[in-house]
């Protein structure tokens, strides 16, 4: 059993914080919109996989209370970085171990800058999750949690993939974390980017229609060349397949029907979108680079000036 | 002087009718939205090169309550294509000549179908105008008019400029209507495109943002690869010129200071865009041709989406 810490406690924290207590991990929540709901009702969860509840987790309302852990899970939006040490630190002993379920580009090197890099872990969550009513989260769809380490050091990942022996949750490790984080932006930069830019609509309605269809399916393709060039320049070994992302990124979002991606759910409801790391950061090591990526391009200055516009 | 019908007049039609009329020809508006108030105040311009205002203006409720003309000036939005024929036919005598003041692809090709190439010609309003109140319009900037003739006759095109000689308004004649169109297109591509898809924004936002004028510059880019395309398709001589258009567009627009794009204005007043006509067939011309273009697509797809969005 591992005593753990959920940083972030929203939809995607709740959902993989709960998974772990489920399966008899000690985990405790920082909670700070939901806390009286959670400590009067517990934390409940409705899932394709079977709904359950925690009657009454551990919550605290200050990171201190909660103390050192074993296992992080920070599960922040990338907008709030710029908070997230002094948010973990009180957590952070001499063993523990962090995974940042964040997505984006350049997070793992802010926490590696932080605690050092021979505890950090990244999470990529292929799920479609959404906070309900506080203290409730709804798992709609898939769910597996594709974990890769800082150093990409192999008996690192064997350590975080036993965390989850017994969750019920799917996880894989990459022997690349560089390469986990843009195969996730193959599905977070179209999907996330059009559904905002079309005017916050769901993602059957991107698919439905011819243009953006086309457009996701190139903008997959960009991110991917960008992907490589990526790790390429890093040295790494590991590549992404176009072909093979862009039918299944597109196959996958085709079986959820109606869904709403978290930053269009962000932009309808005018709270901050996470620009910088999946839009802006891909986009700016595209161009430096040197790969084309007019849609990475367009998608991000779009999105840099629409969420101007929400904070007016 | 020569008799004129004045088919849909919003600022545009407004504008350059009451610059004939101020010049001394005999000419009659079709009104809708505005008739009460012109009927009862006349029709005030407020201009860059000098205000002025028609007392009593001829304005009439139905096309056919003016008659045949020498000239219709049709300044009809381009979503409104398909009544033109109805609009402007009680309009057109033996000898009638049809300027359609309107912007995108195709749209000359409709009234050739109706009325006979020969008689057919395109203007494009390289121009600032805003409507403001009824029976008043606000022409901020700018003002050339660009005349093309729909089989390109000189002696045709000489004409069309001599209606204008006496009018407060800088008219040139184009030897290629079909290169006309697509230099318009490298601003109300851009310009419009951005300033909606980035959330209805003003130009001066769009040319402030790094990522939107580096977009914007290469959208015009692409708009002139795919007009030269086009016209070499349509066995015309005429070639744009990309670095000339984009630094001319480009100094236009940031000296424009805080414009609101036609298009914008109808974005953020729930009305239709002109989808079709200045986005959809050249992006469609474009692919056609294989020019690549995804700015061109991307904002095709995007303004589909918004103005399906804006009338549900």
């Amino acid at each position: 059993m591992s005593r753990v810490a959920v940083i972030g406690a929203g939809a995607v924290g709740c959902y993989y914080g709960a998974r772990l207590a489920q399966a008899g991990h000690d985990v405790h929540f920082l909670m700070r919109r939901d806390y009286d709901a959670v400590a009067a009702r517990g934390l409940r969860v409705t899932s394709k996989d079977g709904d359950f509840a925690l009657a009454a987790p551990a919550i605290a309302r200050r990171s201190e209370e909660i103390g050192p852990v074993d296992w992080v899970l920070c599960a922040l939006k990338a907008t709030a970085i710029e908070h997230a040490e002094a948010l973990v630190a009180p957590c952070v002993g001499e063993h523990t171990r962090i995974l940042a379920v964040m997505n984006g580009l350049g997070l793992e090197e802010r926490f590696a800058g932080w605690f050092g890099a021979r505890r950090v872990f990244g999470g990529l969550a292929f799920t479609c999750i959404n906070r309900g009513e506080p203290g409730e989260v709804h798992h709609l769809d898939y769910g597996p949690l594709l974990i890769g380490h800082a150093e990409d050091d192999r008996a690192e990942l064997a350590v975080a993939a036993a965390l989850w022996a017994d969750a019920t949750v799917e996880v894989s490790t990459s022997p690349s974390l560089l390469a986990a984080r843009w195969q996730k932006l193959t599905w977070n930069i179209p999907f996330n980017g059009l559904a905002v830019t079309a005017g916050g609509i769901t993602t059957d309605r991107i698919l439905a229609q011819p243009g953006l269809r086309a457009a996701a399916d190139a903008t997959i393709r960009e991110v991917v060349a960008a992907g490589n060039a990526d790790l390429a320049a890093h040295g790494e070994a590991a590549r992404l397949d176009a072909d093979t992302l862009a039918a299944t990124m597109i196959a996958l979002t085709d079986a959820m029907a109606v869904y709403r991606p978290s930053t269009m759910i962000d932009f309808v409801e005018g709270r901050a979108m996470e620009v910088a790391a999946i839009f802006e950061e891909p986009a700016r090591r595209a161009a430096t680079l040197g790969v084309p990526a007019p849609h990475m391009a367009l998608l991000a200055a779009l999105m840099r000036a629409l969420d101007g516009l929400r904070r007016e």
